[in-house]
């Protein structure tokens, strides 16, 4: 049968995500997406944004430095681990394959070797992995867009107009004009993503999602050696030196495991090794959504949104969309909206009374549940709230981090719960704004599915399919990147046709978990009029009064502007 | 010397001020003012806003009753006590004042015996004191205001353009409409400020302020005949036959203490009782602020601001202008803000983590003190935040009770102090607001007086001198109402020539105790025009986003409203 699992006896494929904080490997069964064994590994030196392991010294603000060799840590022991608690036999794995996070940057020598790993060079900042919330480069990063919009970059709308500061480009600029030796030094500006399937095959292949998404790679090709002259004359070579190579397509296989890694891992030498990925965008086979229109929203501290289709278009406040960035033969779309989970945390760190904490203490619920629990009884709008959800800025649709959060409608009868449900409700509407953007681009979204820790609350899944006057569709696994990547794993070793192949069999999804009421969604398409109001007015120009408040806040932080 | 104290030998007089929840009497020594005795009595029936407490009755939403033998009660207890505490000889008090909240209402006999008094009428929701907050005339006070503005009365624009559901003719109009008996039954519909006044004499006297503020009593008349009969053909007589009585000029006698009354509080029968009065406007004289200019804001929950002025002009959205309504001889002008010190309270309630009530707790301080204290330490603006302070609406200069609470600029690293400072200064701006309203309208704001509860605060009364770009005043005494009635007292009784001269030497104030700094004021401006800006954008109409949340609040909170 076309496409269906193709092999004999019983075989297994190992996913390894590689997060923030910590890289979990998951060992699943070929045939059904079983998962049946884990293991975490918190990596050693966790990410350092206060000071540098090696010497103690202090970094500078908005720094998120990582130990590369933390990550091979991950293979020798949660791989190992993984496969223990699986109960398998190793010699049954036929394959492996890993997500990172993104855009996370390896400054290398020709073999690889990080920089901070060359004697004399551990002492030195800029020598280590630049995490993807280092966010020390948004000069240059402003200098990026102002300078493409200026010269008309054709690259530039398939960024939603925006080239972040956590990207490839960004950070290398910054490693230049800080330290010049060791940018000189680095022959390679490699992807963690990447740098890891280089670790476990002794080869160097770009991967197509990173290299679109955070490498300005599109059409073809990279920014132009002019564009780059003019941003710094000593950057003109950067992207045909240093970021420029091979680049292998999702799912494909990026090269065999080498004996090296074989035994660190005790798996056996010459299985495939996939072509590495992204956490977000691994997740959507995880979810049997690599069809077009299949919107799967990645719901965590924040919310990224992954989407294929066969059209090529321009929506505007998208972060990328990138040919094969999800799935080969697509357009892959990506957006995001800047805060989700940590507003609602947020919130109950510093919004919620003492008396509630003990009240949900007391009933064993989290404080989450406990004002869930208040919250999901009342009728919609019985709040009278609306809130926006920019606390953490705007990614999409508006592409602006100087915006803020708002909250309208406050009265003294105004309870907790009332808030927090306000700003639960908040980022559904930031999500509708998404989709309706993507719709009216010509970029329809059929189908709403949901993956990520908050999958976990039931009544933020039916506030989502209310406001969207649409079923959601959640994720069947917890640990979504993982049971993706181990997808990617098996069309790399061959045991499936494709990754649609591989999805129906491995993936997991609860069609159509949450459908929307019909009276509550009437009843949000009113609070959505006002959210999307309140949204105009203050992220599209009518009232920049969040850029004035961000401004007098800096101003009022900077000791010497106090004599302005 | 004209206008300094006259008599000879130690002569006192007693105040009374009647609260919402208590009544509070003071003995003050005519010649300085100084307080030398006080004592408190809580009423025994308290606020009856739930039930009725001669037959357990349940009240609808928004009544609150009173009892009128609870008043008497203060004059039993109270009065004594202070002259206890006072050490004095009762003999030599030669006057007794009162004021009163308002407007408070007392249907009555002709004799003054209040309805609930009258056998077979004490299980009547209606025969008792309909407080100030009692707002279950809401629909009657609508009535009254669209009526007005269709016929264009004349003195609609005397109150901002908009009649309270807490004042007179509201209140007896729901009375006409509810309970037709007992309207009928009435013969005087009687402010609790003049029917104190009458117990203490047995004479009926209204008094000048509330006949003006609250009965709607302008250039010599009440709302006319046929305004009345079209709002109800039956309440036609209602100004001519309930409400209309003698007036009494402020600080006026309004007869002699009775022999009743002089058992009642161990005073001498015969001496001076003043004409009634109100609690915010007696405050005037306490704070020596009876010129032309000086406006006192008396801040408590809400702020009530009152000033004298030789002009007589509209004043947008103030709640009343009234000859003689302060002091005779001037134009008296009332303005508002609904909300300050309960949004405060509001957010130490609901929005404060208990790790810092926890804190302030090792530390001896209240929340709002240690709230106050990490707040104070930060430059204007660093907290990035604008708030409108409409929690409960905005009386001045909006006149909108359907307006609510709003906050701009929030984070993920905004904490609670700096909500907390936010809200401190909304309310400043909302002050300067009123001020500049008032300077725009011809009747100048030369000096800001600050009385009330929240003159503890020392930093918010910063806040304010910083964000008027003012000197601020401050009363110097924290029983203003008490000492202003007894300074009524002592001119009702002859001491002094006028209110003036008494209150100049009586009265306490602490000129310019706190004054701008320029870098501050400056500073504020900028939040200023942001708060500015916003007021007009949700106040006036270009986005009713406020209106339309309370509209599905209540519709959402109505069961019927479901099917809609």
């Amino acid at each position: 049968m076309t496409g269906a699992y193709a092999g004999t006896g019983t075989t297994y494929v190992i996913g390894v995500d590689y997060g923030t904080l910590s890289g979990r490997a998951v060992v699943v069964r070929v045939s059904d997406g079983a998962e049946l064994g884990a293991s975490t590994l918190d990596y050693p030196h966790a990410v350092m944004d206060a000071t540098l392991a090696a010497t103690g010294e202090q970094l500078p603000p908005e720094w998120a430095l990582q130990v590369p060799s933390d990550y091979v840590d991950v293979l020798r022991v949660a791989v190992p681990a993984a496969v223990r608690e699986a109960g398998i036999d190793p010699q049954d794995v036929i394959g492996i394959a890993t997500d990172f996070t993104a855009c996370t940057m390896v400054p290398t020598l020709a073999d690889g070797t990080p920089l901070n790993e060359v004697p004399g060079y551990e002492g030195r900042p800029h020598s280590y992995v630049k995490l993807w919330k280092h966010h020390a480069a948004q000069g240059q990063a402003t200098r990026i867009n102002e300078l493409a919009a200026e010269r008309g970059e054709a690259w530039l709308p398939r960024y939603g107009g925006l080239i972040s500061s956590e990207w490839e480009f960004a950070k290398g600029l910054q490693l230049l004009e800080e330290d010049r030796e060791l940018y000189d030094l680095m022959e390679h500006w490699v992807e963690a993503a990447d740098w890891i399937v280089w670790q476990l095959t002794g080869e160097y292949v770009r991967n197509a999602c990173t290299a679109g998404y955070k490498g300005i790679y599109q059409d073809g090709a990279y920014p132009s050696d002019e564009f780059l002259a003019a941003l710094n004359p000593d950057f003109a070579g950067f992207a045909r030196e240093k970021v420029a190579h091979t680049i292998g397509a999702l799912a494909s296989k990026a090269g065999s495991l080498s004996e090296e890694a074989a035994a660190w891992t005790g798996l056996p030498a010459g299985i495939a090794v996939a072509v590495g990925n992204v956490d977000a965008h691994v997740t959507a086979p995880a979810a049997q959504a690599t069809d077009p229109g299949q919107m799967v929203a990645i719901m965590g501290t924040s919310t990224c949104h992954v989407m294929n289709s066969d059209r090529l278009s321009e929506v505007p406040g998208m972060c990328g969309v990138v040919d094969g960035g999800i799935v080969e033969g697509f357009y892959g779309y990506e957006a995001g909206q800047s805060g989700v989970g940590d507003i609602f945390a947020w919130f109950v760190a510093n919004q919620v009374p003492g008396e509630i904490k003990d009240a949900a203490t007391a009933q064993g619920l989290s404080v989450h549940e406990y004002l869930t629990e208040q919250a999901q009884v009342e009728p919609v709008g019985a709040h009278g709230l609306v809130a926006l959800d920019w606390h953490s800025g705007n990614r999409s649709v508006l592409v602006d981090h100087e915006l803020s959060g708002t909250i309208v409608g406050l009265t003294l009868a105004t309870k907790p719960h009332e808030v927090y449900r306000a700003l639960l409700e908040s980022t559904a509407f930031g999500t509708r704004k998404i989709v309706e953007t993507f719709n009216a681009a010509g970029v329809p979204v059929t189908e709403f599915v949901a993956a990520g820790g908050l999958i976990r609350n039931p009544f933020l899944m039916q506030v989502y399919a209310d406001v969207l006057n649409m079923p959601i569709s959640v994720i069947g696994s917890s640990q979504g990147p993982a049971l993706g990547s181990a997808i990617h794993a098996a069309v790399a070793a061959g045991a499936y046709e494709d990754i649609h192949a591989a999805a129906a069999a491995m993936g997991r999804l609860d069609r159509a978990a949450y459908t929307p009421d019909p009276e509550s969604a009437a009843a949000y398409d009113a609070l959505y009029r006002e959210y999307a109001e309140l949204h105009d007015y203050f992220g599209r120009g009518a009232n920049d009064v969040m850029h004035r408040l961000k401004a007098l806040r800096r101003s009022a932080r900077t000791p010497q502007a106090v004599s302005a």
